[in-house]
This record gives C-alpha cells, structure tokens and sequence, in this order.
C-alpha cells in the first residue's frame, strides 16, 4: 500500500458524508475500531460494537447519524446513512489510489489467436492463451496464464486473474472479477449407464454469466448439458464452489465458499447460501431463501425464509452417546406412543 | 454449433433404432421435452415424463418400445431399447459432427523434453510443459498450459483439458478425460508427530488410473504413501472431489461433486458416491454400495444397498428447537426407560 | 525410485537406532508389514498390528523397544523410541536419495522481473511469472506455470510445486512446500449490500504464512479485508481446504482434506481438523482442539479436547424413518414431560 496519507477533506470529497471535525487530520490505514490507531480510519457498522467507539483509538469514525453525537464527542467522525457501505465504497478508492495502475496491452508471451477480437485497452498478461474467435471487451483484463478458449466472451472492464480457464462458447458480462484457479465451462456430469460401463453425455451447452458477477478461487461452473448453465446478474460466488450443469442463479444472490449446487437446480434471486451448504439436483429455491451454513437442502423451498440443516456437535463422549440414539429416534417415538395409549 | 441441420434418415444410420415417420424430418438441436421446438430431437427416458409426449414440440422423439405408439401418433419417433443410451450416443455424434477437429502436434510454444516419448498424432497445446521421461500415448492430446512431470504416462487418445498436472511416475491409461485444474500426484497427507512439530513422511508412491476414466475439474488425487493410490478402470469422477493417498477405487463407481475419500480407504466396484458425500479413512465398501449425497461414511459396509445420512433441514426456527433437543436425546431416552419402568 | 539397494548399515549410519541382526540385508523398498517382502523395510507404529510381527516377510522392522525381542526372534530389526518418526525420516532419506536433484537456475521461458529478487541456488521452472519487487529466498523453488505477483515473499527453502499462484504482497516463510493449484492471496468475500446490489469490500489485507507450512493441490487461503490473514509455522493444510479471510491459524496445527474455516475465526495451536469439517465465522476455538471429519463448529470453544458432530448414517429405509421423526423431536421431548408430570 502507498505510504502516503489522506486528508479526511479529500477522502469526503471523493466519497460524500458529513465530516465533524477533524480538518486537520491524515490517515494511513483503515483499521476495525478495536485495532485502529491515531493514523487510522474505521467504522461503527453494528450497533452491537457501539461500547467501541468509547474506546477506540481511531482518528476518524463512520457512524449512521444516531452515533454522530457520540463519536463526535471523541474525535473526528464522517456521518452517513449506512456506514458499511461507505466503508464499502472506502475500501475501494483506498485500492484504486494505492494499487498499481493495470498495464494496457498484450503481453509478447500472450498467445492471442489473429481470430480473436480484442477491444479497447485490454490486458492480456503474460503466457495468456486466447484462442480463435473470443471476444475480449473494453478495458477487460486477462490475467497471465489465462485460457479462454474459441468463441468465449469476456465482457467489457471484467477481470480474470491469474490463471483462469473460461471454456470454449462460455461468455461473462461487464465488470465481473473471475480468481485464480477458476474453471468455467468443464462438462457437466452426465453419463448413462450401459452394460460395458458409463457412456458419456456429452455437453452441448454452454456457461452463460451476467453482468457485475464475482467468482472465487477455484470455483468450478460447469456447461450445460443441452441448455447452458446461467448465473445472473450480481450474483457473488465465493472459493471452492461447485455449480453443476444446468443449474440456475437469480440475480444477486450470493453462496459463501465451498457451497455446491447439483444439476438442474434452480435458486431465486436475493438468496444467501451459507459456506459448505450443498443443494441437491432438479429443486427449486424461491427468491428470498437463506440456506444457514452445512446445510443439506434436499427438497425444494417455496417460500422464503431462513432454512437450517446443520447436525449439532457437542463434546466427543456426549455426542456418541446421543449419536447411537439417534439411530434409535424412530423406535424411540413409538415407545412414547405406547406409553401414551396406556 | 454448427448451424447446419441433420436429417433424421443420416441420423439413423449413424446410431441405429427404428425410424417411424418422419423421413422428411431435419433436426437443429437437441433438446428436452419441454424445451423442444420442431426442429429439435428429444428422448423420453424416465416413463414419469410420460405425459410430455403429449405436449411436446419436439420434431422427433426418441423412445422405448412400449411407448412408440404415443410417440408415432403425435410426429417421428426413434424406438430403440434404451432411450437414454441412445440420447447420450446421440450427444456423442453430435459433438463429433460439429466441434472443430482437433490441432495434431506440438504448439511450438510448448515445452516437451527430448527424453519424452510422443506417440502418433498427439496433441500437445500451447505453453505445456512435458518433462523427461514421459510417455505420451498415440492421439492423446495434452491441453494448453498442462504440466506431464517425469516419468508419468498419458493412455492412448486420453485428453487433458487445459491446465492439468500429471504428477512424476503417475499414469493415466487410454481414453480417458482429465478437466482444467485436476491435480494428480500431489502428496498424500502423510505427518509423524515430534516434540519440534509434524515431520513430513515422504509420498514415495504413485497414482494409477486404469482406461475410460473421466476426472472433474479441480479434483485432486494424492500420490501414495509407499504403494500407489489405484482408479480402477470405467470410474467417474467429479469436480473438487478429494482422493487422498492409498485410496483404492473399483471399477465403473461413479462419484459425484464436492465428494471426499480420506486415506487408505477402499471403494468397491459400480459403486456411486453423492455430491459432498465424505468417506473417512482405512474403511472398506464392498461392491454396489450406493451413498447418498451430503452423507458421512464412518464405518465399513459390507452389503450392497442404499445408505444415507444428510441431517434433514427445516425452517430456521424449528431446527433450533430440534437440534438443542437433539444434544439432550440420550438422556431422554432415559426417561422414555424410567417411564416404562414404572 | 531407484533400482539399487542400501544396506541396513548405511540406513543406521545416516538415521540412527539400534540395528538387531541383519548386518548383510540389503534393501530395495519400504512396505507396511502386510505387504513387505524380504528387500523391504517395515515398521510397527501401532500396537495393534503387533500381531503381524508374526507373520510378515520384511527383510528388517522397525519396533519400540518393547517389542525388540519379537522383533529380533524374526530377522532384522531397528530398536528405537518412536517407529513412527523413524519412518518418517526414513522416507525423507529414501527420497533424497532416489529423487532426481532440483536443477538450479531460471528456465529460459520464465518470465521474471528484473525488479524481483532471486536468492541464491534457486530454481524458476518454465513458464513461471514472477513480478516485480517478488523476493525469492534462497534455494527456493517456484515450479513451472506459477504467478509470483508483485511483493510477494517466498522463503528459503521453500517449495511451490506447478501452477501455484501467490498473490501481491502475501509471503510464505522459510521450508514451506506448497502444493499444485493452491491460490494464496484471492480476495476474501466481502460484500456491502445496497439497494444496487452487492457493493465489493476490496480486500486490503494479505496472506502471512510462517515457516514450515504444508499446503495441500487446490487449496485456497483469501487475503484479509484490512489486516492479514495469518497461517503460523508448522500449520499443515491438505488439499482443496477453505481459509477465508481474517482467519489466524495457531502453530503446529494441521487441517485435513475439504476442511473450511470462514471469515475471522480464530484457531489455537496443535489443533487438528477433521476432512470435511467446517468451522463458521467469527468463532474461537483455544488451543489443543480437536474436531472429527465431517463436523460443523457452530460456536466458540474454550476447552481442550475432542468434538465431533457428523450425523450418523445408515441403511437408506431406517435413516429416512429416523431423519422424519428428527424434525418432531422438540414436540418428542414435550410428549415425554407430558408423560413424566402424570
């Protein structure tokens, strides 16, 4: 990060809100308020850390109007409607003032096929392979050792890091960040059972992403297996995700890291799916839902709401015990019904 | 795809069946039941979609036997024994017609050692990496970016996608299909407790998998502790599976996404393993055992059958009840006894 | 490996223990007891497979000194206090001796900065990337197709096997050995909601990896939002495991497969974490935890000791009875107190 410090003034130029006090002050860091220092600028997002702000250290606070009066009291405070999002929106423009600006151009080790269309101030980095026929938009950047394959489309000002692979007829929208390790467009699983073993579908469609969409490290979506597997705008994926064939994602929903989606299913629009929660094949998630961490969802969800699954550890001997019963639950039940009838 | 269209008559002579109706007939696409247009093949596999027969657009339906009246009363119809088969054929042919054929040779940004042996009309893509030693069959093609170490070998016509790693002395027999991203060969987790911290066992073996195996992307297979970590032939898997070290896997079992099998564990042949199922280690499943999704295998099984284990999800709220109770439930039953003993 | 044998002289000489008998075996491999010819070396770790002492055909054991006298009554032995480690060291001795050596150097198709940092003896693989101000320790080894981005810290010693990507400004300390397609330094998954849709929470922080640290293929460890993410010495991770951003892994504790810790969860040392664990946010769990495979941590815990929580499968039809009656345990509970109050 640079080593240069910010003027509250410049940063409230760039970015709005209410500054009280504090004219004078730089900061060198953003910091959570219990690890803030004097250089440090941080944020009261959760009305919980307000006992913080008595504390903390920080020269800067940003604080939803109902806290201007009290971090006012200690110090310099930016008052805003919604302080994570302000910090959101900090975060930002501390990257954008402090990272190196991208290189424009292709990389003389990129492998870039004549047949390709490369728009504007693109990047192509380093031993990047792009294949005949892909399109690459304005101000795209594809990472070094990138592979996207004949036909795929990268939108305009969208990212691939290091190392992704975008298969062949797969295409991804405007402004998305794809990380390393990604692999879109691998085939689905599809096999039909024979006498001489499994005989291969193979997959015939593609992998279709809108606009605005974040992909985690290793993330696998797989193409279609007639139709195309389609993740819709705003959608957020964290790492290690699995998104089967022909699955569906409305808009901005977001799966925390190792969730896993199975073939067909389909999930609304504005849903959370928590980390390592998996969705089994052919079901239908309504808008709205929130699948809680760990959980299995093996039937389809209708209305929404919150919907948990996880099984509940406990300290080893104790969970044996009740684990072993629970072996037992139904048999259980019909010894209180008999108990009941007497 | 390719635009132009396929009469059913070539079509049949290229995979068989009976023809009913519909010489004239030229097909675009495959499609479901439900999606098809007139210019679009369809199947019924499952007799419970039964019904779409009825509704479908579909140029032409393949079927089975019992239901080629229905599907001859509303256009062409395919009969063939088993429809599902001859749809996965069907995707075969259809790939074969309009992917573009594969590049014979060597990209000359490759990097292929002098003391590797290349086979009849490989494939060896841009940017790959093949090292002493290895063997590389006829017709195998080796993805761009791909890494085949020392020693290892590549079956006849087996396909690496883009960015694989072949390990040092592990091979891959023929006709197989390895995704973006599978590590094959990376060491088994294998760690001696010491006062100073866990010292490294060295992985001395190797990883062997047999002929007609299809391998997901981002699955890893670890190399061996002293003997090999063994795929048996037909075996498919998905993507992000984890195969640690001595893992022994029969032929024709299939296993499905996110699924783990830890060390030394042996699976039996015609096996399927569901999406995020987990298998812990030095446990043994003999021949046609079938696990469910999401489910954890902790002990050995040792009859073909049907085996679960997901905890059942349910609406947030009511969860939270069953699952406090559920850390109480050896002591209920308990009191279901002293109640039964009164 | 190498075709040529090594007496059990030699093996004493550079390992230590006391050699029993055997002063003319020479030996060609290392097998477990039930696999061991009479060229192999063996040992016994566990006394439950005391019992195979009888019976194996290994040239030479490895025991306790308790079990000296069986041994020796055999054939060879070696007397030492811990086999276990023995081994171990054995298998890093075998390695050393029977792997090709690391060639030194920078391949002439890598690409590296001239403003990166090369320490002595190191080894740059073909077509890695390494970016400017990258500092490589000495001896190190980056393997071929991986991304050193710029700042990045590798240290002596330590190993990147192909295709590993270590992001900006992240650094791993001295004789790690990172494992094929692991991501270091993705942003973690941080997100602001707003009526536009998720706002990104650009990930400030980066990867601090001590010394000695294992990180198994496809493994992902995210860059912290404002401070690191850190991972300290002697920490082992197998493959495809989730650390999100703000995570703190303590000393010597090590992670087994598909395992994922979420965003800022603290974890003590000498901790082991079962495959396919998972640990949600925000939590603490103290030093000397340990977690079973398949187990979801859903709160803090500040007590040593073992904790498991994997639902118990079974037979399909008794588990779908079981898990039904699951979701009616809560008013199971009430039934029993309903009984017990008359």
């Amino acid at each position: 990060m640079s080593s240069t410090t910010v003027a509250l003034t410049e940063l409230i130029a760039a970015l709005g809100g209410d500054l009280l006090g504090g004219s004078e002050v730089r900061i060198a860091r953003i910091a959570p308020l219990d690890e803030a220092d004097g250089d440090c600028i941080s944020f009261l997002a959760n009305p919980r850390y307000q006992a913080q702000l008595g504390t903390t250290r920080a020269g800067c606070v940003i604080v939803a109007p109902a806290f201007a009066e009290a971090a006012a009291a200690r110090g310099a405070a930016i008052v805003t409607p919604d302080p994570y999002l302000y910090f959101a929106r900090l975060t930002q423009w501390w990257a954008a003032r402090t990272r190196p600006a991208a290189s424009v151009g292709v990389h003389p080790s990129a492998i870039v096929s004549p047949e390709a269309t490369l728009g504007r101030d693109v990047e192509i980095g380093p031993l990047a392979v792009v294949e005949a026929g892909a399109v690459i938009g304005d101000r795209a950047r594809i990472g070094a050792h990138c592979v996207v394959e004949r036909d795929a489309q990268v939108g305009e000002g969208t990212r691939l890091a290091p190392r992704v692979v975008l298969g062949y007829g797969c295409r991804i929208g405007a402004r998305g960040l794809v990380h390393s390790g990604v692999v879109i467009g691998a085939d689905g699983f599809g096999l039909a059972p024979s006498k001489q073993g499994y005989v291969k579908i193979e997959q015939l469609g593609n992998v279709s992403i809108g606009d605005d969409v974040e992909i985690g490290a290793n993330t696998c979506i797989d193409r279609g297996a007639l139709a195309d597997t389609v993740i819709e705008d705003g959608v957020k994926l964290d790492n290690l995700i699995q998104i089967a064939h022909n699955v569906h994602i409305g808009k901005n929903t977001a799966m925390a890291g190792c969730a896993a989606v199975a073939g067909s299913t389909r999930i609304g629009a504005n849903c959370t799916i928590g980390g390592a929660a998996n969705i089994i094949g052919h079901l239908t998630l309504v808008d709205g839902v929130h699948i809680s961490a760990a959980t299995t969802v093996t039937r389809s969800i209708a209305e929404p709401g919150v919907y948990s699954g996880p099984h509940p550890f406990e300290e080893n001997s104790s969970w044996q015990k009740n684990a072993a019963t629970l072996r037992q639950l139904h048999t259980l039940r019909e010894r209180v019904r008999a108990l009941e009838k007497k």
